[in-house]
């Protein structure tokens, strides 16, 4: 049988399997948020029919969170380990979603159809591209391309707790020759990517407490400690004016980029102005002397994800709260060690604390930077099939985004793993509004039965 | 009649009084949020209602906002008027009441029995207290003890919108020979105050937008500016480590207190250590070179008293949010002018704004700094007055809050006012679990019978 048959296959069943998709964004697996653990539950009940449909032995395996899902199939040639995430991120601010962000559809835009709904893009869209090359590589030739171990998780947007574990614990089982996964990005939209490497993450919030009850800043202002005051100072102090990050060791393991890297780069023709000026900016707000791409690819940031305290409802109120709070994340790169920031980070908070202020700290998941090795030759194979696909040639780059799963996945199994993916920087993924074109589902199927044939031949 | 009959008709009437006091305070009159409005119309008819009971002409006056209550009453001597108000702040966070904010309660605690409501203290409690000391003296003598015009305001908890277009429109109504106002505090447990010195208040929100949308950490974390980032080093910079405003020319207009003043305050025998420790704080924290007393009295001030940005849920989530805003307000003394401060604010945040960063600026009212003119004899007649009432002379001293109406009554309507009040620092007014001491409730009645027998002799 001919990759052409198994292409053909997926055009002509390209609307069974958007139907398919619609069904599984109307799950709201929201995995951060306690409230939603039943849908999780329900997301990964869904993929294990789905796989036992195309004849694999699927399971949805139990951990102290949301629940593994794990498939084999057999198959002759190389042994490979597929990779997504079924949870989603949460979908405040919600008055801005034009639509119900689980009430999935197909949407015409100027720009072509998109699938609308939280997780469209990041990541069921992008997982079930691959569930889909498979059903159609089976429709045509009766079984699989190869030996398939299929891994999704219910963790990845909330720290993915039980993965570590789950690894270590399954890891006769899971150990494949090559992990693939979905869950990254096209570099635009006619140029696919494999992504060598990726940012590492890690999560901390800070719990500021001054008085012991809200106090009314009439009676008290000015003699109380106010911890939002505390907690400003702290955080302004985090970049200095050039946008270095100012916790002391952070840029220690930071790797200069070879010349010849930051030239390929150059060359790739990545336009700095449209990335930025897509939503509404225009000065690349990082370390002064790095381009844009240095500041999402290969330097590590700090940034502040959320910050509360006080009155924040209508109106105004005259309130010296007794607590402040902000999540802060560090992106991490080379050999930066987050354990050794976290601890950098906590110490050098305390020191700027003033008297009355006590601070708690909650760590929120940490993992290193991660740097694939590309003379796994499937890398090369891989290069050329999705060549094949898109108009322009692909492209080996960096990633600014943390998937510690490809990290683990080399601690724990001793796997390489080659990550690609058909998302678009408009996407509006972990934002209101998220879609995932209806060419990006398309082409990201083809481009799996493509690479399923390149690595098998 | 002697005052003794009245006082001892109020130590008879204080369970019906407190009943009365109860009822009103479980109507939840929160004036900032539209969404009680309906209350507070509720809790302006109570009030109606109740002064009709004592034979006062009143009706409920509608304003843009929530409406007014005003009543007459005629008798001989002088003319006062009372203000109080009848809205009450909102009751988040709500997880840490111990009991419904509504679900008005006598209370046993420790240190006596205690009125349990969000309001209790600030200012239906207060408010009730000269009501009551009507009702008792009209039920002995058949009369009122002079001619009393009642004014409730609706809207002090939300600065107060319809204030000053109402008392221009009535002046001639309004008019009359003093005001007395209660609410504000005892100087301590056993010792009442006069309060002469009012700080002003000016309250802002700005509002920061970075990316026209919430966008991934991953992916531009680094290049993206990020709003908390800009709004944490604005607002840093809002004191210097001297506890110092900023602010372009916000000292302009803020006397010095004469050394008379400031050795009378000393010999007060205000317990610095005890006012801060009480709410688990150890330093006072503004000006360094000021005492706490002169801090909260005669010292302005600036505070954040609310900050909201980016995903501030449980778990994590790493966005980089679009907006990020806070609430800010100073406390005013002397000669300082709140709209120069206002335009002298804005004017420093922009400054300081990086680009890529627009700021939207909302006022919240403001209102100058106020010192009564205490050469009306029945500030020393309510002085003695309230001697006679209380373990310790009352003393004549400054408030950290900003009580406006006492200016605007100056400005429009030519009377001065006489500030007092029973309420305790631990009240926790504006705070979880407001309470007004009964003793308070039930002191604060005999008090007015008093004043109101001293300054009608």
């Amino acid at each position: 049988m001919s990759l052409d048959e198994t292409l053909a296959r997926i055009d002509a069943d390209l609307p069974e399997a958007t139907e398919r998709l619609l069904n599984l964004l109307r799950i709201p697996s929201i995995s951060t948020d306690p409230a939603y653990k039943e849908h999780c539950q329900e997301a990964a009940d869904w993929l294990v029919e789905d796989l036992k449909s195309l004849g694999v032995q699927a399971e949805k395996r139990p951990t102290p969170g949301h629940p593994m899902v794990v498939g084999h199939v057999e198959g002759d040639g190389p042994h490979v380990l597929f990779y997504g995430h079924y949870d989603v991120q949460p979908v405040d601010p919600l008055e801005l979603w034009n639509s119900e962000p689980f009430d999935a559809k197909i949407e015409d835009t100027p720009e072509g159809k998109v699938i609308r709904a939280r997780g469209a893009s990041d990541d069921k869209g992008q997982l079930m591209t691959f569930v889909e090359a498979c059903r159609a590589w089976k429709a045509v030739h009766g079984t699989m391309p190869c030996k398939i171990t299929f891994f999704f998780e219910g963790e990845e947007e909330s720290g993915s707790p039980s993965l570590i574990p789950f690894l270590k614990e399954n890891a006769e089982e899971l150990k494949a020759d090559l992990a693939l996964i979905c869950d990254t990005g096209l570099f635009e939209s006619k140029t696919p990517a494999i992504m060598t490497m990726l940012r590492g993450l890690l999560g901390e919030e800070i719990t500021l407490t001054g008085a012991s009850k809200d106090l009314h800043s009439g009676m008290y202002g000015g003699a109380a400690m106010n911890p939002i005051r505390a907690l400003t100072k702290v955080l302004a102090n985090l970049h200095d004016d050039q946008g270095r990050v100012q916790v002391p060791g952070f840029y220690d393991g930071v790797p200069e980029m070879p010349d010849e890297i930051l030239k390929q780069w150059e060359g790739m023709g990545f336009d700095h102005g449209k990335f930025l000026g897509d939503v509404g900016l225009s000065k690349p707000a990082g370390e002064q002397d790095r381009t844009a791409l240095e500041m999402i690819w290969s330097r590590p940031t700090c940034e502040i994800n959320g910050i509360i305290g006080g009155y924040t409802g209508e109106g105004f109120k005259t309130v010296l709260p007794s607590k402040a709070r902000a999540k802060v994340s560090f992106r991490l790169v080379g050999q930066q060690d987050p354990h050794k920031i976290r601890e950098s980070f906590r110490a050098w908070v305390k020191e700027q604390l003033p008297e009355d202020v006590d601070v708690e700290f909650h760590g929120h998941g940490n993992s290193p930077a991660s740097q694939m090795s590309t003379d796994h030759p499937a890398f090369e194979q891989a290069r050329r099939a999705l060549s094949e696909e898109w108009t322009n040639d692909a492209a080996l780059t960096g990633c600014g985004g943390s998937i510690p799963i490809a990290g683990y996945f080399k601690t724990y199994l001793g796997m390489d793993t080659l990550l690609t993916g058909w998302g678009k920087d408009d996407d509006a993924i972990h934002s209101p509004n998220e879609k995932y074109d209806v060419e990006s589902f398309h082409k990201g199927i083809r481009s799996w039965a493509r690479i399923l044939d390149a690595i098998t031949k």
